[in-house]
């Protein structure tokens, strides 16, 4: 029997509602793909005897807690203080966690508050985990049968916490039996129009298969057990993306690799010494914005008055910009129609090898329209890149 | 005090994470701006034990608990059976809901798969719930202190379903005093800067202090009893509000305005028939992403080989976009630095009537200065509009 696991949150705007709680969601995959066996989330929000009443139910229920939230500076953020009363550990100053929280504020040109000196008293005999992206360390603490561990709420301070932090001692910690997941990644086809072509292939009994759609994106999981057989898993997963053709961009064999659309052009940029300019209308600067990081995009204009009509030259558009940019590559997307209603979707790449344009119908909301055309745009060099125009 | 609420979520999907919990977030809304105390959020998996043991302890502790998921018409689907052992009510058949859901299939000429007949069977005293929108029919048991209401987990089927169904019911079954919540939004301040301002304002007893942190945003929440007294409540914002001064861009009377710095913007530029057209550099394309929809922005730029030095004069730049534009606003942004490390931010506004630059300091992961960046190149408008600077 795998452990069994909780996720506990923490905060008056979780249990308010004003904030959906995605850490949770995020954490229980992490700790499902691991190995744990999950079984309970649970949300209270800042009341030291709510605190104090949960912590003691998961400490006779559960092998290993995942806490998130509680760990500010403020009046409200009162976890460390709960712990210590819920397990009778008497808070301790750690001296080092203070100059690392001193260091944060100097290191910015700023005073420390004095509020902020409360994030380095934590409960006797409990392990500090520091904080790359915030001031709130964390920390983890063992209660009888139970493993907890306490982690900011903020999800970018959160999760490289839980990944360099927490993640490397489970396995010392626990006999964990993961199951494997490959996920197959595409762009440009509907989650049906998948589910149809793999009504051909045959998955065996033992491996779950699911989908998930995100913006534009599709994602195919397969999750085999524990030690399923490698060349069985290799062929199954080939048949499939032969199955789904030129539409997957990437297949990540771990849970832990993660080839969104950006990393798998970050790659294929480098590797050839390449550069790109853009021109953007309907993605509105989010193509630009999902490159951040990204050395080889070298321009980008948002230019909204640039419509389109059918006779429009993309041609000349992207030939002008890679001129002017003295790019590799020239992106460029127009549209036509109301932005309000159904457009059509004009992307067109000039090459030193040529130039390609696509035409496509994007609709609905505003927000999704913008995350679909940069998306697209985006798409059309990766297929340039790995060959498959 | 107002009565206690619990919300609890079934279902495996969501405990495992592969889908993050957004009805708990809604209903809990729902529930604070009616006037309940949300204590806690549980969700379980579809193990009849675990939802047996929950529904037992809940039943103690809450006066309400809004339930979604488990209603369906497959094997996992245990919400009923688990309620009829959990309060040892036996199911009994529900002739006029099995004639709904026959309805439902023939309607759409199908026919109704047998399993779905398990859909009309609820606990003996439960009142049912039409499900207008699906099969799942809900329902609704008082046990002891807690009434206990059931609805699917499918949202679309779910929101409908409160409010037309188990909303109307509250303000019978309940003494209900909703408190009301007041948000003041701020940026260019930490929230340990905003405790110490704080810290010389005598909050009453009655009223609840909190914050929260977003990617730059500060909020300071203040949540007022019922029927507080409007002119001590203004009295007191006014207060809050002078002694955060100019980091205060909104501020939102009710839990159901949501200010953000964008639609602050959106009024001021629409009301003054503004343009601004834009230079990115640190923030990649994300303050341009953040207008998506906003026709007042005419023009932007990202030109990442633009690093300034102290000398690159800002507003030279500043003018040649607002002469080539022709935008109202000319907003510029340069850093020093490289983007690795600490960075020095460099913002410059040209308006009609004189230039205005800012200078600050910022740090962290890249994606945190993109984000930052862009904000604070975007309050530096939002000050010049409020007649700020």
């Amino acid at each position: 029997m795998n452990p069994r696991l909780e996720i506990f949150s923490q905060g008056d705007e979780v249990v308010t509602g004003q904030i959906v709680d995605t850490n949770a969601a995020w954490l229980a995959q992490q700790a499902v793909s691991f190995g744990f066996h999950v079984t309970r989330h649970t949300a209270v929000g800042d009341r030291i005897e709510d605190l104090i009443a949960l912590l003691g139910e998961i400490a006779q229920r559960a092998d290993c807690c995942l806490c998130t939230g509680g760990l500010g500076p403020t009046t409200d953020d009162l976890t460390a203080e709960a712990v210590a009363t819920a397990f009778n550990l008497p808070l301790v100053l750690d001296t080092e966690a203070l100059a690392h929280i001193e260091q944060f504020f100097a290191h910015r040109q700023r005073v420390m508050p004095a509020s902020n000196g409360k994030q380095a008293l934590f409960p006797q005999g409990a392990q500090r985990l520091d904080n790359e992206y915030g001031t709130a360390p964390g920390f983890a603490v063992q209660v009888g049968r139970c493993w907890f561990v306490f982690m900011p709420g903020v999800p970018s301070e959160m999760k490289p916490m839980y990944t360099h932090k927490v993640q490397p001692q489970l396995s010392e910690r626990f006999a964990l039996q993961p199951s494997n997941l490959t996920t197959l990644r595409t762009l440009g086809i509907g989650e049906s129009a998948i589910q149809e072509l793999m009504n051909s292939i045959a998955i065996p009994d033992d491996v779950q298969l699911g989908y998930r759609a995100e913006l534009g994106e599709v994602q195919t999981k397969l999750l085999f057990p524990f030690a399923y057989a490698e060349s069985e898993k290799a062929a199954l997963v080939n048949q499939i993306a032969a199955q789904l053709g030129d539409t997957v961009f990437a297949i990540d064999h771990t849970r832990e690799t993660s080839s969104d659309l950006i990393s798998v052009l970050n790659d294929l940029m480098t590797q050839g010494d390449y550069t790109l300019a853009v021109i953007e209308t309907v993605s509105c600067g989010l193509l630009t914005s999902l490159c951040i990081g990204a050395d080889w995009l070298v321009e980008a204009r948002y230019q909204p008055a640039l419509i389109s009509t059918e006779q429009t030259d993309l041609q000349a558009l992207a030939l002008e910009l890679q001129t002017t940019s003295g790019a590799t590559f020239a992106l460029v997307q127009l549209y036509i129609g109301d932005k309000n209603g159904v457009m059509i979707l004009r992307n067109g790449l000039l090459t030193p090898y040529g130039f390609y344009a696509t035409t496509q119908t994007i609709a609905g909301a505003l927000k999704r329209k913008q995350h679909q055309s940069a998306l697209s745009a985006l798409d059309l060099l990766r297929r340039y890149l790995q060959q498959k125009l």
